[in-house]
């Protein structure tokens, strides 16, 4: 005790009873959490999992909340996303779905650090194999968001949504995940926005300008009705720059050809995500507002009504979830 | 004629009528041509538009062709392709649809060259607007190709489609375009295969072999069959190298996978270019024979017969008809 002593107790290592940690690729963040599951502590750093070996996890993140620990014993953390990657910290193997989310931990992996201040839960992610179909998918963190959906309602049904560069869609039955698609669209869009023949008549778009709205909601229709056109449309965004009169000029002319493209990409999405409007039920969205909106605008377009949960707090009580589920 | 006199007449100059020529985005071809249309000489550099300014064209085009040319008047010079682009050597406006092959030559352009050895004919592109459904198209190149399958037979009906980077498919009724439509195939192929979250995953396919072949035919028609699943499957690609233990090891596995993506990408194209099997005639495909060998798998296993005329062959054959029609 004498080493431990040698550091100041801080306000937050009296309160914090467990950890949180969302581990991505590009970033992490860090919650401290006290015996109430309130977060009395944030922090977060850019070293995700592609800038980590898997010795350097430990070190990093002691170095966000070593300020944050008690002394008297080693702190739970429980970690989602890629750090549990096989090039990860070290790998949580892939849960295949129907999974219950409230028994995500049943999968996780503690990394062997001994003598450590941290007692480490890495939670796996999901997988689906349909082999007779081709149908192979992964997600990996994205169902800790899904399971904050859960968090207050055990029995959750229904369709959400998890927009970005990676799209997933997964359907719930009564708080498991059924099934799931991922689809490419927030890199199809940047590929084709920044490395395409497109590039040159692509800029910013605002979907709080009517002009780009519009344009927006035609191609999601375009896209959603006939799907087969998509790769046409695509060269159809540049030769508009080039023949139609029509279109605005200087910086609204990209924000424009911009909403298209966007819509062209998430219409695609939508045709193959939600063909049938079997329930009238919401479809719940998951992420950051700016995305949710446009993907509402997108939803509304086609007849489907959405409602919008904030990602972070998705994955928080995600984490809590997992964590009453370790104790119990 | 003192001058002239000093300069050697090569064999190639006694008997040349004109040239012919097809310059690119990023080379050029050039053939030296007869009274009878024979070809008797032949030329081509990397200066494709892309790496020319306006001015350099001539200088260009004279470093190749300068030892062919007769010393007692002008050469005539048919050029088609990104030449007569607005930012190539002189612009070539598009001719809208519909438009009668044999008639391109009516829109071609004549840089002004004092005293030049030679008398350039830029032909035109074609444009397509259909501003009620936002279905802009446009071609600079290929028109020309098209115009060789019209060569022999001048009311020449049927569906064509030139594979590549930018695949273009016309409806030819009587002679003329009526109907044409890019889609972004290659260059989606490219895009995903080199630059997304793919690329660690392929490889390069080889048709010839049999596992390649299933993969490219099942993944054509699942795109044909259902081209709203298209950005899914690209990530299905992904997660099945991840989950697949069928997959075979080594170099094999990035080869079926590419070849995977690849039936991908062009069913989705024939998803929107061949819906309607309306006409029992072969489509004609137009370019080179690996490309057009790997279009025809992918047509005949979705119930479509082909045929296939070279490309080189069509430039030549469309540059011979506009070269008459000049003359007419």
């Amino acid at each position: 005790m004498e080493s431990s002593a040698m550091r100041e107790t801080t306000e937050i290592a009296h309160q914090l009873a467990w950890i949180a940690v969302d581990w991505g690729s590009s970033n992490l963040r860090a919650w401290g959490l006290d015996q109430h599951d309130k977060v009395i502590a944030q922090a977060s750093s850019d070293k995700g999992m592609l800038s980590l070996k898997a010795d350097e996890y430990e070190a990093e993140l002691l170095r966000l909340v070593s300020d944050w620990l008690p002394t008297n014993a080693p702190t739970k953390v429980l970690v989602c996303g890629m750090a549990g990657a096989r090039q990860g910290w070290l790998e949580a193997a892939y849960l295949p779905v129907p999974t219950r989310l409230d028994q995500l931990s049943q999968g996780a992996v503690t990394p062997g650090l001994a003598g450590s201040q941290l007692h480490i839960y890495l939670l796996p992610g999901l997988s689906q194999t349909h082999s007779a179909t081709a149908h192979f998918d992964v997600m990996r963190g994205e169902e800790t968001q899904l399971a904050g959906l859960v968090a207050d309602t055990p029995d959750f049904s229904g369709l959400a949504c998890l927009p970005g560069t990676h799209a997933k869609w997964a359907t719930l039955e009564a708080g498991a995940v059924t099934q799931f698609t991922t689809y490419l669209t927030g890199e199809l869009y940047k590929l084709l926005a920044r490395q395409s023949v497109l590039q040159h008549s692509i800029g910013s778009d605002d979907l709080n300008d009517a002009a780009c709205r519009d344009a927006f909601v035609t191609a999601v229709s375009e896209s959603y009705e006939a799907p087969e056109t998509f790769s046409s449309r695509l060269f159809g965004v540049r030769a508009q720059d080039l023949l139609d009169g029509r279109l605005p000029t200087g910086k609204m002319r990209g924000a424009v050809l911009a909403a298209r493209l966007s819509g062209l990409a998430i219409g695609l999405e939508l045709a193959g995500a939600c063909r049938e409007p079997s329930s009238q039920a919401p479809i719940t969205l998951i992420g950051n507002q700016a995305l949710c909106q446009r993907y509402t605008l997108a939803l509304n377009a086609i007849g489907f009504q959405t409602r919008h949960v904030d990602g972070d707090e998705a994955v928080l009580a995600g984490l809590r979830l997992a964590h009453h589920a370790l104790k119990a």
